[in-house]
């Protein structure tokens, strides 16, 4: 009995991995120009990790998390976010001592959680993600959120929109938290179970909610911005200076919020508005995280992200009809003839290859028509015919597809002849 | 506290990392030149594929596997290695239909092994692979030895030794089972316990036991070439004959076996001698697996392949004292004095980046002299700098690093200047 791939994951076929590498590339090239270096820390951390960098009282560490014991009885997690990863390796590897700061960071990853598979919605899925860790310059949030446009920029992504929220720094938190349980508490029975433990742990995340999205009590809801200290309206002022400067446009929606305690000033999410998605759909979020660093054991550090899903960047693409610009073809294609053509023909294929071009052979012992048919459909440039007439006068012939030209070339004379056409 | 990566796993960082590219872009290089198409699998799989996969009998299986429930309570496992996977999407996206035959496979993954962590041996490590699915024409065997042979030639390595073997076929392994069955019986008391276990199971790895290496039955043991069929005989000397066409060396050596049953023909290992490694160590190794496709469920199809360890890879380069031409450094750095020089660097920084130059600023609002010294330690061609004074002249103040040469710059030809210089 065959076996099947585990429930909520994918194979990525050729075919559609092209798309991935092209994509992968882009965000190589993107963050060598903004000087972002990668990282790459394990598919698993210790589970504790999670439970303090992504906070005991989420719904990814409560309902979602791949958590087992190893054989030494450790209790392991697959890594569901890529953000505590990195901040621990920061703290273990004691990045904050290098000169060079902010340590500026990013990661193309699997990540895991066991969620009901859905639409764009996969229990291993990839994130890219970028992290700026030691830096308070409100430069920095400008400069994360404009590397994220550019990546779905220069993909062709048009639909986007970019909401950006501050949260405040502490003190202007607290404030808000307080005006937000005045506000709901005396008519918190209407609200949804979740919401009423929310109250009084973390009143913020009831404007996260879906389930009472349209409560009358959300709309007049105290608004965070009402609430930052003057630092945190001047820090939030400045950033939104950077992007107008830099031309990258953007909305404030106060009711932008992001769950856990260490989450700080600016908040972010870019959405995709294409028809092909039906309703407007966030792509991506990210933040300032100032107090992360020290939930994971490491000194007080600033720091700012994103995370986003290469998945669901691929699906906006689509919604948007996009094509990325992927080469495909090979260069050459040896049709061999007979024994002594098709045994010669390894040799000839693996100096073609030697001096860098694409190029394969048939290895089913096809006939000459099927042959060609191969090269057909490889999409080659050149398709060079070896047989036993061929061989025993030292020629191969070669015939360029598309102009439908045929020569006869020396053998000797065969990888020059190629390479000076390309 | 502090939280610990997990022992046997480890973070790859930059200055390290850029190593992993180099060495993953030479395969995608070198890959794509043999018209390989990569493959995307799952982490993890359901763990009957890799019993079934890579065998019940052997220590990857019985000790070695990362496996626990899913929330499902499905019996997971991290993937051990690469080849089972790979055949399972080989098998259930059916991809023997496709016209394009063999289907020419590779990855670049992660795979996990619970075994004593030590040095160059991670309970993480990552794997580049390669599967030829679907031909059984010699020829391909010396393209995946070439291939193989190829990515650790093209990476500088010197110290290489191809070791090559035949397993025969079916018929042929088991006559020389039942030899190795009558030459090891008599005397299988001298013999560890796990060679007493193999001695009925798969008596041929018997010849792989490190334990009982030097005993004196070893080297008289029956040679598999000795009890090679015709056939088998046949396609062994084809194999070697393409290997000597395209000008691979290799040497035989009848005890290079593998394993597990549905292994067949062709068996190769790498191996460096290089001083720095102290003794010879294997890099990697590969075969013939013609049984395999039918073992996971699948129609019977021919399949040769192997698996790489980078990190091995990268061990190899430093034995042999190699050092991969990695770029570093950045086109521009921006110098910014006072307020409204720094506020604009931040646009012009954007300017840079979009004009596809690596570029960066200071964010740690550091003093001239530092903003210099960080400018230094990113080893960057320009420096700009942007005071009060070059501003309300609307120019900026550009070094050349390497020729020492300044020039004040119009703000408004920043960018041609450079582009003109680059």
């Amino acid at each position: 009995m065959a076996i099947n791939i585990p429930r909520g994951t994918q194979d990525i076929l050729p075919g559609v991995v092209e798309e991935w590498q092209y994509v992968e590339q882009k965000m190589r090239e993107i963050t060598k120009r903004y000087n972002y270096s990668e990282i790459r820390t394990p598919i698993f951390e210790q589970t504790e990790l999670f439970q303090r960098g992504v906070g005991e009282t989420t719904d990814i560490v409560q309902k979602e998390m791949y958590t087992f014991e190893d054989r030494g009885g450790r209790s392991m997690t697959l890594r569901p976010e890529g953000t505590a990863p990195t901040v621990r390796s920061y703290v273990e590897n004691k990045m904050y001592g290098d000169p060079n700061q902010p340590t500026k960071l990013f990661y193309i990853g699997q990540m895991f959680r066991y969620e009901r598979p859905q639409a764009g919605r996969w229990r291993q899925f990839v994130q890219f993600g970028v992290e700026a860790l030691g830096s308070n310059d409100p430069a920095i949030d400008a400069e994360v959120i404009a590397l994220a446009m550019d990546v779905y920029r220069e993909l062709g992504l048009k639909h986007l929109k970019l909401v950006i929220n501050s949260l405040g720094d502490l003190e202007s938190r607290k404030e808000h938290r307080n005006a937000l349980i005045a506000h709901f508490k005396p008519r918190i029975g209407e609200f949804c179970s979740d919401c009423q433990s929310r109250l009084e742990k973390n009143p913020m995340r009831i404007l996260d909610c879906k389930k009472d999205r349209d409560h009358e009590l959300m709309k007049s809801a105290p608004s965070i911005l009402d609430y930052l200290n003057e630092e945190s309206q001047a820090f939030f002022e400045k950033v939104k200076m950077y992007l107008t400067d830099i031309g990258v446009e953007f909305e404030i929606d106060s009711r932008l919020v992001r769950g856990l305690d260490y989450y700080n000033h600016t908040a972010f999410e870019i959405m995709s508005d294409a028809e092909g998605f039906g309703a407007i759909t966030t792509l991506m979020g990210g933040g300032r995280y100032n107090g992360l660093t020290e939930e994971i054991g490491g000194p007080a550090t600033p720091g700012i992200g994103f995370a986003l899903s290469i998945e669901r960047l691929l699906l906006a693409l689509k919604a948007e009809g996009i094509t990325l610009p992927i080469e495909k073809g090979l260069d050459c294609y040896l049709v061999a003839l007979g024994d002594s053509a098709r045994d010669k023909s390894a040799s000839l294929l693996y100096e073609l290859r030697k001096a860098g071009f694409t190029a394969d052979k048939d290895y089913q012992d096809r006939k000459l028509k099927a042959q060609f048919k191969a090269a057909d459909r490889l999409n080659v440039k050149y398709v060079a015919v070896l047989g036993e007439d061929e061989l025993a006068k030292n020629v191969i012939n070669v015939k360029d597809m598309a102009t439908g030209t045929q020569e006869e070339v020396q053998l000797s004379n065969f990888i020059e002849y190629l390479l000076e056409r390309s």
